[in-house]
């Protein structure tokens, strides 16, 4: 049986583990907050399901408990950040933090990351600059290569994701925050174990033939962003958003990304990139925000598809998760707390409740 | 029959044409320059093709041919420019310099545009920036709402183009330049000339269901990039990439948006964006180009699915059409040859030969 838990019961349980693995108190704290986060807005692939598996690669020392992230070049429009192989929401936050910085005295800053680690879900970083009043795009490579080239069948590429945020006045935060593949491998992972074909368009074969057994999933390949028609489209996304935040900051892209599902023990070097746009700078914020929310409002009131409810605008959704989930619990369904109760009693720390 | 004629003429025709309805003698030739491009690159619905209209929207005063184009904000990493509504090309071409020297000095510049038109190819601006050494993006607002919200029917949205381009060493620069529907409306209009269905994929009718009559293209809605399964997330990207390069910039966006193919008069308030990212600023430059090469090459020497030739980067189709088109000619079809035949003898110049 699934069952809910407070948001700060889930910060304090992974606060706990991440502390018995040796993060200091406050980063222990700045993780789990964002983590919950994640289940927060209901990324549920990119939260508390990954704890376990983030314990591993610190315990395996793949993962530096006590770094040192620091800016290690900067100009006014850029900074490049290293992580010191730290924990990837600590380098990201301080890399959303430095462009925030950043952006209220240049206008825009673009602040690449390297020596990272696997950050959680896009949307945090993106929705730390509309919070901060600022627009922006947030990128990153992968932590394992799922996608091919386009014409290919060799795992070059990570589904390099992109995410956007754009904040309006009274309207909630216009948020993408995609995948460059038009379905992502965790999805894949869950019709395995409901027992349900795929779509057709998700997966083709290593011969190009359309897929849908998705038990098989590991011998088929993902289709990239735009599937049969226009497949070549998601490929050239993830290729330039890989270059972006992981060659330009010389960390890891193509084949010297890590799998890290697979792989405990092997430093990752991360790449992320941030940037972030006051919108101040290009005139009266305010209007701005007013003339955003006229776009959202358009769309939202425009004429649906026969069978369609409602309309929406990226980001919705995730904020109404947020709203339900931090007044009734965020979900953990049975087989994540079993992995989680295992975690605990390894840990010699309280089990979530 | 098809002819071809060569770069050089077709630049003297578009210069003579834009010349001949009052663009000075300077900005004429920029922009027959940049349209030359356009066509040289296999851009062909962006170049000397666009002519006629760009002569009939000048005509009925919709554009000025006099402009002030001009940095009406500015800080270190950024600027935004008013075209005071020119031809979009010498508008993009001002935007793009004032990233790049901005970039040099700032490591990373975003130069938004309003008052713009259209500028033809998104490939032409992201390549002034890899000719400059940098990597970045261009983004703009289209110029006709071909696209309606997920799950709707209103038109409300361009198919809001990105490019980024990201410079090499050795191999070709890597451009990605795609429109975020799954197929462009000028690629459904050919298909219409030539009497074939659309694939499936493409269109969608306004109940919803698969569409494939080309010829009854109007009466369907183009699918944004991601198809039936994914096309919420082109239209996320559409969206997003709007509101950075037309909201931000109080451009057109949205129902403001007027369709420059049916309209002649109005003007437009085209946005665009375009970000300089000066490699030199995160690192030793070659170094980073050097980097881009081996994943280029990675890729390009990957396995193939059976039946696939050979793998292809984003950008060296155009970059081989260009080196083709630059010894060979410019191929004009008939059609476009009689069009710009009566566009000669009504203002009097010479005609394309």
């Amino acid at each position: 049986m699934t069952i809910t838990v407070p948001a700060e019961a889930l910060r304090q349980f992974i606060a706990a583990a991440l502390r018995a693995v040796g993060l200091p108190e406050a980063d222990a704290r700045t993780v789990a907050k964002l983590m919950a986060e994640a289940d927060l807005y209901g990324a549920d692939g990119h939260g508390v399901f990954r704890l376990p598996q983030y314990v591993r690669r610190i315990r395996a020392g793949a993962v530096n408990v006590a770094p040192d992230i620091r800016i290690v070049r900067e100009r006014a429009g850029m900074a490049l950040v290293d992580g010191d192989n730290g924990m990837g929401h600590l380098v990201m936050r301080f890399a959303a933090r430095t462009a925030i910085d950043k952006a209220r005295a240049s206008g825009v800053a673009w602040v690449g990351a390297r020596m990272s680690n696997h950050a959680g879900p896009a949307l945090l970083y993106a929705r730390m600059l509309a919070a901060a009043g600022m627009a922006g795009l947030y990128l990153c490579v992968g932590n394992a290569n799922h996608l091919a080239p386009w014409g290919g069948v060799e795992l070059l590429l990570s589904t390099n994701p992109i995410a956007v945020a754009v904040p309006g006045l009274e309207e909630p935060v216009v948020v993408l925050d995609m995948a460059t593949t038009v379905a992502s491998y965790g999805k894949v992972k869950t019709y395995a174990q409901q027992g349900k074909p795929l779509p057709a368009g998700w997966m083709i074969d290593r011969e190009g033939r359309a897929f849908t057994d998705a038990k098989r999933a590991a011998e088929a390949l993902l289709l990239p962003l735009g599937g049969l028609e226009a497949g070549y489209k998601g490929y050239g996304l993830a290729l330039v958003l890989g270059l972006l935040a992981g060659t330009l900051n010389d960390a890891a892209m193509g084949r010297a990304v890590i799998d890290f599902n697979t792989d405990d023990s092997s430093v990752t070097n991360t790449g992320h990139a941030i940037v972030a746009i006051d919108p101040a700078a290009f005139g009266d914020p305010t209007a701005f925000r007013e003339r955003v929310d006229r776009v959202v409002r358009e769309i939202r009131a425009s004429q649906p598809l026969p069978g369609v409810e409602r309309i929406r605008v990226p980001g919705e959704r995730s904020a109404e998760k947020h709203a339900e989930r931090a007044s009734s619990g965020v979900p953990i369904p049975p087989a994540l707390k079993a992995s989680l109760d295992h975690l605990a009693a390894d840990l010699g720390i309280a089990p979530l409740a």
